[in-house]
């Protein structure tokens, strides 16, 4: 394992991987400290989502709320922690309800994802550098715009999808 | 814009973003040419996943066939050739389904979800690096290892649920 670029948020490494025919090739792969993502449903039945500048893509999504975990940090903790930075939002009860790999042809990123209930509305602690509103909408409304191609940020397809199954088959 | 990494398969740079204040941050991204994933139905109902060993995460995860696209390359024409390589199928028909950004904070790279029909079995072109086996699987039994947590692949997820809905609303 070689180190090729250490940056503020990600590094580069080489890995080995065996071949066919039982060589060795070196692979670049972004090594990633994991994150989560929450699914906040309102006593209401509304989810909280955000939509969220993204300069990587130059363009604002509409998500859910997420966020990268601190060095050692239990998931369910960064979710806590980023509900509310991200929405304002606490909430009485995290349900993990998966766990999955975003890009793992290059990328060792995994995403929690927590259901978050029993919520109690407050004041964001947004950073500086997000810009982010909340977009609280009917659960049905939300998947809507997945048929319309309107959410197009893989975790948050997931999320809703996910639930909407679990809630179907409840 | 300042590149600081460039590899194989992708490279890193800075790009500007403004903050709340008005100030502008640098921030690291990884910049991608973009992929597809592809969603094999055959006539039978079935649907032809595949077994991929992913060095970034040392594991051998249950995926739909994906690649990534070459310089200035149709989407399209990526999904037809990637079905082939790595499955041995060859399609009728693709249809676009959606497209989807994998990890927007860092990540710049576009996933486009294809459904292939009209499927022909055929020989796999698979690349020395590729330890890959195809599964085929009733579209249902697919959903449950989702269910179950047996597929942790964001793409994957995404193209099953996505086509479920679909398949549903019909």
């Amino acid at each position: 394992m070689t180190l090729l670029f250490q940056g503020r948020r990600f590094r580069v490494e080489t890995v080995s991987q065996s071949t066919m025919s039982g060589e060795t090739r070196e692979r670049e792969v972004v090594r990633h400290p994991g994150a989560v993502t929450i699914l906040p449903l309102l006593d209401d039945g509304r989810i909280c989502l955000i939509r969220n500048f993204r300069a990587s893509v130059n363009k604002t999504l509409i998500e859910l709320p997420a966020g990268t975990l601190d060095p050692h940090e239990d998931p369910e903790q960064t979710a806590k922690r980023e509900l509310t930075e991200e929405t304002g939002y606490s909430a009485a009860s995290f349900e993990l309800l998966c766990a999955f790999y975003l890009s793992p042809g290059i990328l060792d990123e995994r995403m929690h994802l927590y259901l978050a209930t029993g919520l109690t509305p407050g004041q964001p602690a947004r950073e500086e550098v997000e810009l982010i509103e909340n977009l609280l909408l009917p659960f049905d409304e939300a998947l809507a715009l997945i048929d319309r191609g309107e959410i197009e940020d893989a975790k948050t397809i997931v999320g809703l999808l996910r639930y909407d199954r679990t809630r179907r088959h409840a």
